[in-house]
């Protein structure tokens, strides 16, 4: 089953995927889409939309994983990165894959199993179970990969219990 | 000049049309986008987006006014009202139509002359100002309305300065 796990973002949204056979994990690639504050706010949406839009079509995932967000201080951020997962979920719906929504609590659990992790344990237990050579960079592209892992292992979950 | 005006909404989304002739403004149609709670997230984002989007391809405005928001108290509500605009935002992109974004204060002052007007105040001057026979129901509606005469002002400003 392959996985994709996207952390929203405005100028940086990171994608990675998750190939997970069995109870054995792979990584399958990520990386970011950027955009920078001299393009109009409608274009930079369009360009991430088009770009997720392209890499769902060609990899046709069997599920895909969006982080929800949770803000408390800055409205104005929470504001512009979910105009942005607007985006992201019509591209999974314009795609009609499956989709699940997950709070950052429960892809450090799945990842670390502690649901306070911090960002530096997230990244070295996602390179570590998916058996990654390097650290992945940056941060974003490190999130999405453990948003995969988390999607796939919700999935199969899923799978079993509907049988 | 065709100006459309855009409230957008998560459960009902209001869209107005107004036709700016030299100083001659006229209601050309408006109406609301309702989705219901019973459907999953993106699929009411993929609703409103084709929705907007085959209104703004078959009415070809020459400008498409969308309010901004400005929340303090319900971080919620605004996060799931920017990822509405964010698919609106797309729409007219897609389209290669203008956009202007207005803050509520723009479009009370541009249709009532006042700011801090009434809802009240906002729907009597729309309907005065477009010689609608009876009130624009819904309120939705009616706010696009409002936002659609705006637009309209400010673009045939902007046209006027650039020449």
């Amino acid at each position: 089953m392959l996985a994709m796990g996207i952390d929203p973002g405005n100028a940086i949204c990171g994608y990675g995927f998750v190939e997970l056979n069995g109870n054995s994990l792979h990584g399958a690639g990520f990386g970011v889409i950027r955009t920078t504050p001299d393009m109009r706010r409608e274009e930079r949406l369009l360009v991430l939309y088009e770009k997720i839009h392209g890499l769902i079509r060609e990899r046709q995932p069997d599920v895909v994983g969006v982080e929800k967000l949770f803000f408390s201080r800055n409205v104005t951020t929470a504001m512009t990165v979910s105009e942005a997962r607007g985006v992201i979920l019509l591209a999974v719906e314009m795609n009609r894959t499956p989709l699940i929504e997950l709070t950052p609590l429960q892809v450090k659990q799945a990842v670390v199993g502690y649901g306070q992790a911090t960002k530096e344990q997230v990244t070295y237990m996602t390179q570590r179970l998916l058996c990654l050579e390097k650290k992945p960079t940056p941060d974003d592209a490190a999130d999405a990969l453990a948003i995969a892992i988390c999607s796939a292992h919700c999935r199969s979950v899923e799978k079993i219990w509907r049988g």
